[in-house]
């Protein structure tokens, strides 16, 4: 049996700053490949849907001390690494042809791959779940953001909650899973345009200041009068360091991303109000949800969610998705909407043809 | 009876950024004036030693959000506050003239206080306690010390440590408690210049790093080897941000100042590394020490100290404190020593005639 045939993208120049789409630096570059037929327990997988993920920035990062890392980084020539939605298409194990399973696929049209690293999933349509729900509000965007709230900060009914990038796919659960599962009394998100703030505003947040607005530190300042408990923080840089001015005093901040630094790693936006921290006895506590999955803790967490679907109270419509179909040599500048603030909810690349 | 006359240093020119000490300009001015007699519960105390402290420089900050500070700001027109060591010399109330105590009298050779807000110390030479360690090794900076490794980071035996200003009255106090009473694995002390970072490694450092030193990073990541579980933050800034990238996993900051940023608080250099924070799921919590004294825990740290003294264990002989002999109209220049490091362990001013 021959091998498939395989279209990859490849990190050519792990990038300082701003990835780089074409020329001779181009931070990836397309190439075909024909992968071994599945060994025994190995399948041959079709990817159908790609996650993005600002985390996936952090991987690529040139120069980076591996020590430092949470994972394993992508290195020049490596392919590309995501997560997918895909297809069984060959097995060599107990995963059945057609079956849907999410896996670390990368940028491939195919992949082969271990069975056991792959999660087999069940989409349901009759309450409303699809196979890219796997990869968004049930998948690491929406176990980061009940983990990262819940468990990390310990966020409780008393509290109001300020959530950043509450538009992305994070950032949207921890404003619905603070809203209607955990009840706090107060969800303030901050997010970019009047568009999305309104969405965030419709999934139940209070209210939804928009950050490109002029006024936009007087609006957050109103939004938060009497300081606030806790913050998700997914964006870092100024938005942080404002944030830290408007936290109640022994405040929690939950720090779980900073993507307006995440093209300028090499030299981002420094936090001037660090003596915040002091004053006000915060409490800030970072975590990656890999954590909540070593430590067995997911299949609690989805079940709840899955729980509060069915009662009506989590929104996973299609407004909670950006789906953009993508021709396969087109999927960076799919990625590169999440650095543009492209896309309500969770971006997801599908993959035409 | 008549008034008692004193001269008081008032803040003239709450600063920006770096104090000024003459000129129009001038920070503080000297003023004269009389004192209304104690009336009933309260006394008038002479000033005998001055504590000087990194956190007096916040106090003293212009243009500040009252609701964002952990005490009331000293205000243009005000007695520059500070805690001292003063002795009774008329009393309306329980406690005898000649009694020495510790009270917030700010810099003014005489003050009239209730007697509620004095706490009545007791030297104990035979064991080496003197005055001054009221003020100093149990006293704010020893307690803070104290609370900051032990309540607030729970540091343990297991745990390597890192105390930057390791030669202040603070930092000190963190080495020993951590090396005498702890028993850490390993403790490391960032101070400045060759001379403190020897009498930090006399106190019981494993090694002491010289942030003056051309090649400070590399000593430093030499001594931080396999990366450390606690940071003791004396000092904020550029020092914050390298051991951000020398913190093991799930490591533990323990915030306590950023003295490099008290004269830059318009425009303090900012953090980069925050994102050290979410890949290595650090846990930084800011504190202050009258949380401390609020939950009445104090009381038995102290005892734990003075035991540590007794066992020899803490050494708080005349080289842990810089005792300054300065006359009255010097007050301010002896307190800027603390921002220039001229002192190793507590500065301490001893007023003069």
């Amino acid at each position: 049996m021959s091998g498939q045939k395989t279209r990859q993208w490849i990190l050519a120049n792990p990038p300082e700053m701003d990835p780089v789409l074409s020329g001779d630096n181009a931070t990836f570059t397309l190439e075909t490949k024909t992968l071994s037929p599945p060994k025994p327990r190995q399948v041959l997988v079709k990817s159908l849907y790609l996650s993005n993920d600002p985390a996936q920035r952090a991987w690529i990062q040139k120069d980076q001390d591996p020590e430092r890392l949470y994972t394993t980084p992508v290195v020049k020539g490596d392919v590309m690494r995501a997560f997918g939605v895909c297809e069984v298409v060959e097995s060599n194990s107990d995963l059945k042809k057609g079956q849907l399973v999410v896996a670390t696929t990368g940028w491939s049209e195919y992949e082969v791959v271990d069975a056991k690293d792959c999660r087999a999933i069940q989409p349901d349509e009759s309450v409303g779940i699809r196979p890219t729900h796997f990869i968004g509000a049930l998948g690491g965007p929406g176990l980061t953001a009940y983990y990262g709230l819940i468990d990390v900060v310990g966020t409780k009914a008393e509290d109001a909650v300020v959530v950043s990038g509450a538009a992305g796919a994070t950032g949207s659960m921890v404003v619905q899973i603070a809203k209607h599962i955990v009840g706090c009394k107060k969800v303030i998100g901050i997010a970019g345009g009047t568009k999305k703030c309104k969405w965030v505003e419709s999934l139940g947040a209070d209210v939804c200041v928009d950050y490109k607005s002029p006024d936009f530190k007087e609006q957050l300042c109103k939004a938060t009068e009497g300081f606030v408990e806790v913050y998700f923080d997914n964006v870092g840089g100024e938005i942080l360091d404002l944030m830290l001015t408007r936290m109640k005093r022994y405040g929690r901040i939950s720090a779980c991303g900073a993507i307006s630094n995440y093209n300028k790693i090499g030299d981002p936006v420094g936090v001037k109000n660090w003596m915040q921290i002091v004053m006000n006895r915060l409490e800030v506590k970072g975590f990656i949800v890999t954590d909540a999955v070593v430590a067995g803790k997911t299949g609690a967490m989805l079940q709840r969610m899955v729980q509060a679907i069915k009662e009506g109270k989590l929104k996973i419509g299609s407004e909670t998705e950006t789906v953009v179909p993508t021709k396969f040599e087109d999927i960076p500048k799919t990625w590169m909407m999440l650095f543009e603030g492209g896309n309500q909810g969770k971006l997801v690349t599908a993959i035409k043809g």
